[in-house]
């Protein structure tokens, strides 16, 4: 069992700090508790009262009994630590501290204790500076959300999770609002100890679950995103996360061209989308995938998620069709027989298309027929109905409407309501009754086409195997070795203080060869004039080593020289940029991507979690804007993109296994055509600097 | 005066069919005149009726005075030619036609006779398959809309055309709903004769306009668009378009590179940009962008549009933020006067940065008292208020914020309000108190962000002169002529049957040389194989040679060979794609981008509309992403991006002087180091079959 089932199944519950006055903040959860008929035991904490509302208080928390499932500490800051101990020391599983005033505030040192005591004694800790927990189908409600004064969520299949208490708590107004179920909520707070991968890893495991929601400001353990996601798909769970902090993301300083082009929203972006994840960007978006999971359950896979749409405005129907393709989603053709009984029920010179435009030919009892006829369409799951009270007489509709919203419930099908303009939405008791009745209420068609998209997309998603294969790579000392370890493909070079020697090395390989500085201290050859390719005989090898000591000493006067490289010159193929590096959040990624000037020109490189595998690599590739190139664009042959995964794969795998390297570089491996290889042409590795 | 002056503001109008029934649509217009007070004269044409309401009826059209300036036609389909042309016949100006069964319903033939009709007689007209036209300023309502049954919107400085009844419709009512203020509204219907080019070109004209909405499906006479943009944003006037039809817009059937790489869409969308016009995805979108310059018109030059944010929730603020960098909106710092103030009304922990996040710390008039030192802020021009019934007594706060928006008003300033969650709106009857004082409302912080940051870009757009400068060039009669005349500056070239001739050739340029087949057949030669590179000597241009013509005559064994042409390689600079083409609805436009494979690869491509200036040219250049290439990345050497401009501006002007050329390609232009020019390397011209 997980050690969160104690705080999000507790059977007893002890509110530290307890206050009789429903008004205050440490007053309302006990109301909450009894309001929302909690079925475990409630205990409270509070020297001055003999019991509060019926329910047993207690002196101190020594005094309470033993083995407590959840305490909820309503103590102020200064007060947390000392209680958080004796909870622990009487054998509480997990405890919720709300009070502010820690990290977020500057007192780190105060937070550390709480964490500190966490791990001495075993401990779970939810906060400090968060709202709680909140479990609707038990009335479980160890929190002082101001919602709850007004309603609890209808319980659902929702795990919500949320690093801010505020934005937590308008999210369940909006589950009010707009009928959504809820599994439960916590508010995460600080993160003393439980982080969001812990929650989301408990509602994996939880098979009530179809959908996890996370609103996330900055990613504690983050490396274990991509192994939770890639259980969570084979598991049938969604997850749907808002990111905020876009704006305050940069790029890190770093010396690889992996680490320039790691722009942490970047890598944040490339690993979630991998990772199946429905990103959204507001807090609407989050709810309108929220309704269409609540309505529609996860996608099955014979499922064809296909939409129908009737309105009275053709502009709408074409409006919808772009909504439609830009969000992936499909507007099947209607079946023969559907078009049949549509073109029974309009005049000739109105199509009877996917979407239907009835325009004012129709009369209410028209359009509900048109209507039907679409919903009992096989191919149609979802049929979207475009109202309009310019058109349609919304009281005299209601009935037939929650009647059709129903019946399509019953048939695994959905009714979803929009309007043309979202000024002219249905008054709040009429929504109400078409949400009862199951009805996917949204304001404006273009929402509910982009939310039924995110699941689809889900639908789509390849699973991958919950742990990717890797060979346990051995462990290596120093650069050398870490190349020789990862196997990294290299072109014959070598390394020349003496002119003399570098032409008879390059005489033995062949022209053309490549020129190339050697210094610790130039990390980016080109702009230091350290690189010349394609010299053709021994007198521009001399010319090209003459000139190249001139430029490099003036771009860098200072740096070490450790020699000139010479290479023979590899032709064919294309060049890819590899990288690994390490994400403050997301811990060691992979960046692949086109190679030299372009990575940082087109932007054209994908970042990747590690560990890794080689499906997850070639999805990678195909991905790139390069990939056209890879494959054997206008008349090009094909490269060796399996040579290009194994390499890249065995050169991430090398890089999880020592914790020594920061990053490292292959700018550029060139792709050869299929059969001969990938070879690295550069490589740079970068230790840790502890 | 504009013709259609007597559409917009008509001095006498004429009801042709009207009917005394108001529930029926040709009732409704008479009603509406009478309703909402139009000063003008009114006349109907009914042999059933003396008189109408108390407005003159008249037998027949015939029978009316002369020179009315507008009747709108309520007949059907069938009568429609005839009453025009009687119309025409009595000296009416303009007419509209809401009948549908034109050219909407298969009947192109029946709407060429209107067509042919206003151009015979000079009359103009407006349909047929329209709504007709509003003018609230002048109760002037030609037009069956229903929604005037509930009320006419409030007079403003919009123009609104949309082709689209329905969805025009829709958009009075959000205006009465939002309180956006409209100039008039045409719904254009199916354009017989007057097109959206023409009402835009007459609102351009109007000093009361300072935006211009436009719902459009497709475009007649696109090729103005770009002209008119100019001109309107030299009047300090806004477009904004939401441009329906994105998934039905294909890549045309082309030969060239430029054809191909010219999706309608792609085309649209970088010639729209370029014009500085407003582009939304949305209805809703349109309408925030509505409101936004209803409430603070069109954005002065020295006005810094910075946003000041004020919220419960710290997350909501970091939203706010990202949301505001996405849309490029500032959020510039507080004044020291102003972090003064807010640091007197917040505890110690709180940051007084903007957004400023006052968490639960501040009761209602805390918040007032901040959000009055935030409005006062010099450097702040709209105050966003993010409101939530869990912290805030709406009730209690309505007479303040009332009070603030009119405040705000009166010093140029604005409030905006919107919710934590959108679910949480004041009621409807407190919205619109709010709405009268001048405060801004949307139900998202995000949507505010976003329809601000629309006006603040229009604030940054470049103003070219309206007319661009422009040689007027000779036309040519070749493809030999058009390219002398275009000045394309060409690298030397020999075109050669025999392979002894062009060794001969190449040993006086000097090597090495590109070898290529040139054949009327082959437009893609490098999947021709019919394209060898950098030949170092006589025996590779011999060896390739023998080649070349294996593998053209294997790729198109029936292809007409011209020759092999042979030119010495350019090596240095960069490859730009070059191209000039005819869209179906912008007409000619141009193409620059990044060249060779990277075009299609890379996507890196953008459209002008033509004709263009230098510095539009510039501009574009200077957004591609390849631009740190030009200008000289990573230690290479600046690129002759001015010689590059001219090249393609004298090609760009030529193309619009020769009607007869139907696509220009140059792939590629090799610009070169800066000094030594661009050349062109490859030429394709391909003429108008017609």
């Amino acid at each position: 069992m997980s050690s969160l089932h104690s705080l999000l199944q507790p059977a007893s519950i002890a509110l530290v700090g307890a206050s009789p006055d429903a008004r205050k903040l440490a007053g309302r959860p006990l109301a909450y508790l009894l309001r929302y008929g909690f079925q475990g035991q409630v205990f409270a904490v509070n020297p001055k009262y003999p019991d509060i509302g019926g329910v047993p208080c207690f002196p101190s928390i020594s005094a309470l009994p033993r083995d407590i499932d959840l305490a909820l500490i309503l103590l102020p800051a200064h007060q947390v630590a000392d209680a958080l101990e004796q909870c622990a020391l009487q054998g509480v599983r997990c405890a919720i501290s709300i009070a502010g005033g820690f990290a977020e505030a500057g007192s780190a040192a105060e937070q550390q204790r709480l964490t500190d005591i966490c791990q001495t004694h075993g401990i779970r800790l939810i906060g400090p500076n968060c709202v709680g927990a909140l479990h609707p189908a038990l009335g479980m409600a160890a929190t002082f959300s101001s919602e709850l004064r007004n309603r609890m969520p209808r319980p659902g299949r929702m795990a919500l999770f949320t690093q801010s208490g505020a934005l937590g708590n308008a999210l369940l107004q909006s589950f009010n609002d707009l009928d959504i179920g809820l599994a439960y909520w916590v508010s995460s707070g600080n993160e003393a100890d439980v982080g969001l991968m812990d929650l989301v890893e408990h509602s994996i495991e939880d098979d009530n679950i179809n959908l996890i929601a996370l609103y996330i400001e900055g990613l504690k353990h983050g490396e274990r995103l991509s192994e939770l996601t890639r259980k969570a798909r084979l598991k049938n769970k969604a997850i749907v996360v808002l990111r905020a902090g876009k704006s305050q993301l940069g790029r890190a300083a770093a010396v690889s061209h992996t680490g320039k082009l790691a722009g942490a929203w970047k890598v944040w972006q490339d690993v979630s989308r991998q990772a199946g994840i429905i990103s959204v960007e507001t807090l609407d978006e989050l709810l309108d995938v929220a309704i269409v999971f609540d309505r529609l359950g996860f996608p099955g896979g014979s499922g064809t998620q296909g939409l129908g749409v009737l309105t009275v405005s053709g502009g709408m129907g074409v409006l919808i069709s772009d909504a439609a393709a830009e969000f992936q989603l499909p507007l099947p053709p209607f079946s023969g027989a559907t078009q049949a009984r549509l073109r029974g029920l309009l005049p000739a010179q109105m199509t009877v298309a996917n979407p239907v435009d009835t325009a004012l030919f129709t009369d209410e009892m028209g359009f509900a027929a048109c209507a039907e006829a679409v919903l009992e369409d096989p191919g149609i799951d979802v049929l979207l109905v475009v109202m309009t009270r310019l058109a349609h007489d919304y009281k005299a509709m209601l009935p037939w409407l929650a009647k059709q919203a129903n019946t399509a419930r019953k048939i695994g099908k959905c009714l979803a309501i929009s309007y043309l303009s979202s000024s002219d939405a249905f008054e709040r008791e009429d929504r109400s009754l078409l949400l009862e009745s199951g009805a996917l209420m949204l304001p404006t068609p273009d929402r509910v086409a982009r939310a039924l998209g995110h699941r689809h997309r889900v639908a789509q998603l390849p699973r991958y195997t919950a742990q990717p294969q890797v060979d346990t790579p051995q462990q290596s000392q120093t650069m050398q070795d870490f190349l020789r370890l990862a196997g990294v493909p290299q072109v014959p070079e070598g390394l020349f203080q003496d002119m003399g020697a570098a032409v008879k090395f390059a005489d033995t390989q062949g022209y053309p060869v490549v020129l190339k500085v050697s210094s610790p201290d130039i990390a980016h050859k080109t702009e230091a004039g350290g690189v010349a390719l394609n010299l053709k005989d021994a007198d521009s090898l001399r010319a090209s080593w003459l000139q190249m000591e001139q430029s490099v000493a003036t771009y860098a006067p200072l740096a070490r020289i450790d020699g000139y490289a010479v290479q023979p010159m590899v032709l064919d193929g294309f060049e890819l940029i590899v990288g690994c590096s390490v994400d403050p959040e997301l811990g060691r990624v992979l960046m692949v991507g086109a190679g030299g000037i372009y990575a940082e020109v087109f932007d054209d490189v994908c970042f990747l979690a590690l560990p890794t595998s080689a499906p997850e690599i070639r999805a990678v590739l195909a991905g790139l804007r390069c990939a056209p190139i890879l494959a054997g664009a206008r008349g090009q042959p094909a490269l060796d993109i399996e040579a290009a995964t194994q390499a890249i794969l065995r050169l991430a795998s090398q890089f999880v296994a020592d914790e020594w390297v920061r990053e490292v570089d292959i700018n550029p491996l060139r792709v050869r055509m299929n059969g001969r290889g990938a070879i690295a042409l550069d490589t740079l590795v970068v230790p840790d600097k502890n």
